[in-house]
């Protein structure tokens, strides 16, 4: 039987080998949320840079500048990290260029595996797909806060466990945690979330819409995927 | 009001500052119920070593070595890890070189806190009394296995939270995901963990006896604290 594993932290990506695995990467809030959104909506390709400098020179060079920090847009940036900016007919066929706190950081430290691709409630079930017609085993990681552990990534974790535990077996505990999260979250996860750090934060930034929204599962049916540094579908 | 976190594997230790916070470590299968369980029969100290053969050299000088590597015991050792070798008459008095996989390395690592003390469910109310009276804010550093979370561990932190929820704050999503999962797991917590990897692993080993100890609160009352190197009441 195929394994499943969860990476709750970027900093934990030292304990997994990822050379044979296909990787899920995860940042609810909101960096994957928006990366689905915005190819469901025809973007043409995301070059997701860890390095925010790096990311600020793609726009001379026919990239839109995407992403923030710590929650905020980015001063001279194209556009933020709310999914609703990724919407539309006038983002079909963007390059994007984008850069973010936690997401992009954990795409880079991913970049070793034999497959990666983005995962968000969004894509849920074309995740949970995918993952089930591959024959590679599993981690899915969790690009959590500044290396800090959150709850909407391991909830994400875990809704892909539960749907796949009757083919895909847990490697170890971190699965275990995440599934039983889930199903204590998923009647209601928007108010499961309500006390957790993150939705707190961006509270205070007023955006409980962009919350709502990504924590909606399976309103788009793309898969994301990287190819060499570019994602693409 | 104090505030409380959670480290879940010692590898993210450099993600927490300690120097002003009082250090739970905690590492139920079975390093720290072993400690409680020795000072409640009293041992006179223990001195965690986190590597093997500085521990086993303090044998010629007037202590009893102890520990285990890979849930099993260390040849030439004078003990292992289950709780039942520190019971009775006998270990009155000892002096205890200690060392295993995962318990003493989390101990080296909170080293720099301003206070560590040695949690396990045994003395799980002493634990929590000590840490409502205190003035600092907390840390409980989970010893996981070789880096990964692991539940046992993150139950007990997740029971520290519960018994402090009207007095001590949660400081981010670690403490309020261990949480929900005491909240789930206590009406029977060898259930909850019969799935878990490091049940799976000590069941090969036979300590099923061992494991149902471990998971019981409130056996004894003593708090082992950390004395520059040395464990002591």
């Amino acid at each position: 039987m195929k394994t499943i594993d969860v990476c709750l932290s970027p900093d934990l990506m030292h304990l997994y080998k990822v050379e044979d695995r296909t990787v899920v990467v995860v940042d609810i809030l909101r960096a994957t949320s928006c990366m689905v959104t915005a190819f469901a909506h025809g973007v043409e390709s995301i070059t997701p840079f860890a390095n925010l400098d790096m990311c600020r020179e793609m726009r001379g060079q026919g990239y839109i500048t995407s992403g923030e920090r710590d929650g905020k847009m980015v001063a001279g940036f194209d556009k933020g990290n709310s999914p609703f900016e990724y919407m539309g007919d006038q983002v079909r066929g963007m390059r994007i260029a984008f850069t973010t706190t936690n997401g992009t950081q954990a795409i880079e430290k991913s970049k070793g595996a034999k497959e990666v691709i983005i995962g968000s409630f969004l894509n849920l079930s074309a995740v949970a797909k995918h993952l089930l017609f591959s024959d590679n085993n599993i981690l899915i990681v969790c690009a959590g806060w500044k290396g800090k552990v959150n709850l909407e990534d391991t909830l994400f974790a875990g809704a892909v466990v539960e749907k796949l535990k009757d083919y895909i077996q847990p490697d170890c505990d971190a699965p275990l945690a995440a599934q039983h999260l889930y199903n204590l979250a998923k009647s209601d996860m928007v108010k499961f979330m309500s006390n957790s750090s993150h939705v707190k934060r961006l509270n205070r930034l007023n955006v409980i819409k962009d919350i709502e929204f990504c924590l909606t599962p399976d309103q788009y049916k793309v898969l994301p995927k990287l190819n060499g540094h570019v994602l693409t579908l």
